[in-house]
């Protein structure tokens, strides 16, 4: 089975596609990925042997080279294990991707070879070349890891797929990379999985196309750590009816992930969607701040720090914080995966459209209320379980 | 309604009833009780303002100043406030308890007058008609808030009813203080609650006869604080598929509780079921520790710091911390108060026996596995929706 | 001996003068203040009884009123305390301060009287008139507690004397009003300390005044809390030769000093400054950030957490990091007495011009390169020892 | 120039070892020495070439094994290179210690070889044998990097070199192993340090051989994590005259350090002086408690919360907590080499007995009342310019 990687040479998609290959040669643990769990068992999933990847990236860089970068430096594997699997990764296919409505930060890392000033309906038609001989006549998924790209309003044209086309013929370049990328999955009957917190498929005009062409996809934006741990910890406050007052998150991280979320233009959707989870779970508006800071000593290890202002019985004013320190892409990873074979397992179930109960995955999952992850999770056991 | 308390001078006591007598006069927040919330309204719940309160103490203070002590020192309630309560709090009827098997720590607080060397029988009975006075005709609930006794091993003698009252006819002295209550509360059709880490009610002997009367009692170890937060944090460990490796926390904590619990003896219940709590909601034994420290400077402000280390993919170690600032009998006095209020009603509704949907409300429920917050929460949630 | 404060309703001056003036009634402890400790002994100083204040605000809220919000909603003196010095209170004297170069968001604030477009030299007029009037024969302090000011320049016309004079004739209006306020104290031979980390008196013409008149005059910006902390800790990983790699400082804070710092304008200058201090112990410059977050729920009670990444032996990384929770307004309120107390002393002295000894009470101490604190503490003890 | 470590297999030690040898053929960074700095230039120093390992031991695993364990599981070194200095470590001279008086735990760990019953001069002359032959006629200096020992009370034997030797004489058997070590080494010139809480040279009747000897010597405890961390923190409270109320220290260790440390006997003297240091900055007694916990998966990593109260200005109550994420054996180890070096250096320049300067390392610096960190490094740093 084939899987397309959008951002195939960054910290998440290389943690994932070594992990994955490594593991085929050593007995590596597969902590984090739901789908190697006793609940998911007898659904004949696609196995990790049978992945395939590929994938577009903007940067020039080796694919081997980003691993080092990304996997060995963060001493996710070692160097010894990584050489081992060399061949396999410099066998792996990539394609010059599209920097499209990405800001001024991303498209200064791309290759100037992705800057070419063509007209969309061209850029779309390469994307999916790359995508269908990739593909030939195997199963196939689309996941988006690439960088988040600055927030991108819904317009007008946006709206109906009739005017979505139209505007895409008239090469009206009002769609970022992510939706670009998302509109040629669907097309194409491969379904599509936004892990990042891009605009992607969160498209009312993309939608319409996945319900008319039956195809999975969701998003937006993975749920990977100090929004995990909210999502566990602010119904606690709900259920015994205390009072949060305030929640203030401070995340620290460096990388290239860190440096391109702490600049303003990349970083609104991704705070504002984190407040979003903590209102959701308490049924009331609080004084809510997140704050992403690039600082290069802690790598991909993630540090965030938490307050968490409560009332109690009489009023009386308590609090509690947490520090969460989490590699970030090892978070991601086991994610990623699950996504790729639970979404190729609702392909062949025949299930299309907006496939909701991934919510657990996702930070901001689209259309959908419920932000505590206790309900989340249970949503996403019964349906596995409705198909066993 | 009439509340008898065991350790009516003790922190939680006075607390959660100058809270409600003073809430009678000021509007003060009744955060913490989930009583106050929606899902419990329409059921016809005593109300706050009929509770009349009544209890056994081992001290010879008067309860005034252990109010001045317990609640005014902490801040809970300004001076103003309980000035004003004076009358109801002096009011309130107060007799001398037991401190049989309590241990030599709390033995050597209590009132010379507890200590006489009196047969079992006879401390049943003295104990008995203190309540049946103060009861009257009305309905009756005990609750169990005295200070944690040493532990005490179930004996062969406390296996079946009949044993158990042929051991106290014979003056065997093989129960502690707080199961000689939960036996005259239950034999007299007084639901009884054990919200402290002693024996109480947790003997097969007291269960039968529960069943026998048809009296609703629960327990045990009111789940305030750190537990709280590892009941609602351990599930997320579990639903992420992350691998636990081991969870060390740190308890610090002032006041007269702070100390008791400090004290070898009568600390051992209490860790104990601390780890359970984890392992019971991971579905695996981990490495684990409890300590709690008596530290003066945090007064009855209890300070948790908990560090949980845990494996993800590839087998990368990860750690979280939290700190836990919680006021220890803020929290604990609207469950208390909940727990009155829903045994009084579990009364009504001809309920008797073993409250299993209480577990969301102990530290250590009684016969009951289930150690998942949101499971407990649910499982409550539905009992009450049950009767609506 | 008079004081006059520049921002006298603000919630430092108001925890100043209330504490001062309660403490001539009750027996309230002086800690925070280092010329109540034997070392200061024997020094004559003024005494806390002998302290006038008077000062100027922008805001039209009464000094009562401002004492209330500040000192007792933040539960620094109680109620009854404060009742009982109301009278106290209200016969301080408050005059209209002036908003130049404030910068928008504090000229929103203030009263309208403040923003009349009159000449600069008329501003100066009104403001010296204002602290003669106050000050008479006596000898007088003025300690800048207004909220902090937008970063400025400093401008060629700032170097000299005589030509900034010749500019104030030619109602140039290059100088924030901090600066304005120091120009109005230094000219008129009133000892002058920058408490905050506006520009004040760090000007090469005001400096050169203060040598010509023999006026003794500080700053800048008081150090209260995470500097504090950093200034002790830096140098342990100095003195042990361990390699500091990065320290990142999230600074909460709410009240209006919250709002005032977490507005792009005003913070540029106090997180600058923070940098600086560390790699002033450690000899090397890091890679360091600071924020500073508005969060209503703390109040006036800062809460900051900063991480310090840094490597050992063969290269090894390690980290600490630390919560501090310090009430801004009570670390800063003795260290203002302090000032007052010494620069009056130094005045008496005949000790003129840069009062370098003063750099412990400082984030950023004028024309000092010694960040280390305990460099800075000896400094000072060695200089008041010299007097002894 | 040889080394004698006492302890040779334990984790300070492998780490210490290692990294010089490493270092003479890799790069590797040498933080945490002071050696290295530029304080100590121009002293002719012993260099990190010409140092030659070897030791006692009580344990039966290879020395390389140990470096294994301690050193690549660790992460300290990586395997690679620890393959490749595999000779030299194998080449190291490792003789069988002694267990006299190490406790239970201690004992148990030991091969069977060490516990023969001999009589305590026969041990003594066994040890200085392995030591002189070691030796040679080089210079040679011994230092004590075994586990804690039970606490020791000094005996009236122990006061006198004459006592103490008569005693010995008698067999007496109430010395523990640390002060035979000290014994044997300050007998035969060689200098001592004792890096570990145990009593080691910490009796008068050594102290007076050593001053008759003109040996230089001192201990004890290595002062390398939390401590340090007191020892730089405390003195910022004095010096800004701000009241701590307590200090509570929760230290959590794995490894074997941290198994024997958290063993009821072998704790007490560590806790003991972590108290002494902060107490001691401070200038009064603070209520303070201090735990090790053994908590296997941080490994070596020591994790430490402290939590501080305190009052300022009106006695308001404040407090700070930090983290610490030490390596234990990656801060010793610098510290280790450095005692080395300058003991040695000492011995050449003829300076005998305790070597106080030297308190800047240790947690409980014999006969030393300075436990500010800053006034510790002033001390060091001093006494080596007077050299210069």
């Amino acid at each position: 089975m084939k899987v397309w990687i959008v951002g195939i040479k960054g910290s998440v998609a290389t943690t994932a596609i070594a992990g994955v290959i490594a593991s085929r040669r050593y007995n590596l643990p597969k902590f984090g990925m739901l789908t190697e769990t006793e609940d998911f068992n007898n659904l004949y999933l696609v196995s990790l042997e049978e992945l395939e990847f590929g994938g577009h990236e903007i940067r020039d860089v080796s694919l081997l080279d980003a691993v080092r970068h990304n996997v060995v430096e963060n001493g996710y594997l070692s160097l010894d294990i990584v050489n081992d699997i060399k061949k396999d990764l410099n066998d792996i296919e990539v394609h010059l991707g599209t920097v499209i409505n990405c800001g001024d930060f991303i498209t200064r890392m791309a290759s100037e070879k992705c800057k070419g000033a063509t007209s969309i309906r061209e850029i779309e038609e390469r994307i999916t070349n790359d995508i269908l001989e990739f593909k030939r006549s195997d199963d196939c998924v689309m996941i988006n890891l690439a960088s988040a790209e600055p927030h991108f309003d819904i317009m007008p044209e946006h709206k109906t797929l009739e005017s979505f086309e139209s505007g895409l013929d008239k090469d009206l370049k009002w769609i970022p990379a992510s939706s670009l990328y998302a509109y040629c999955a669907i097309k194409n009957n491969i379904p599509y999985i936004n892990f990042t917190s891009s605009l992607g498929n969160d498209i009312p005009a993309l939608k319409e196309l996945a319900v008319e062409k039956n195809v999975p996809h969701y998003g937006k934006d993975g749920k990977t750590g100090e929004t995990l741990v909210k999502a566990a910890l602010a119904p606690m406050f709900k259920y015994r009816n205390l009072r949060v007052e305030g929640w203030t998150g401070y995340n620290v991280l460096g990388g290239f992930n860190g440096e391109v979320l702490s600049k303003e233009e990349n970083v609104i959707d991704t705070t504002k969607d984190k407040a979003r989870v903590i209102n959701n779970c308490l049924g009331y508006n609080i004084y809510s701040t997140t704050d992403i800071i690039y600082y290069p000593p802690v790598k991909n290890k993630k540090v965030a720090w938490d307050l968490i202002n409560f009332r109690g019985f009489l009023g009386y004013s308590m609090r509690m914080h947490f520090t969460w320190e989490g590699a970030d892409s090892i978070l991601a990873a086991p994610l990623v995966i699950d996504l790729i074979r639970l979404s190729h397992f609702a392909k062949k179930k025949k299930i299309g459209g907006l496939l909701k109960p991934f919510a657990f995955y996702f930070k901001h999952p689209i259309e959908c209320d419920i932000g505590n992850l206790h309900e989340q999770c249970q949503m996403l056991i019964n349906w596995i379980k409705s198909y066993k």
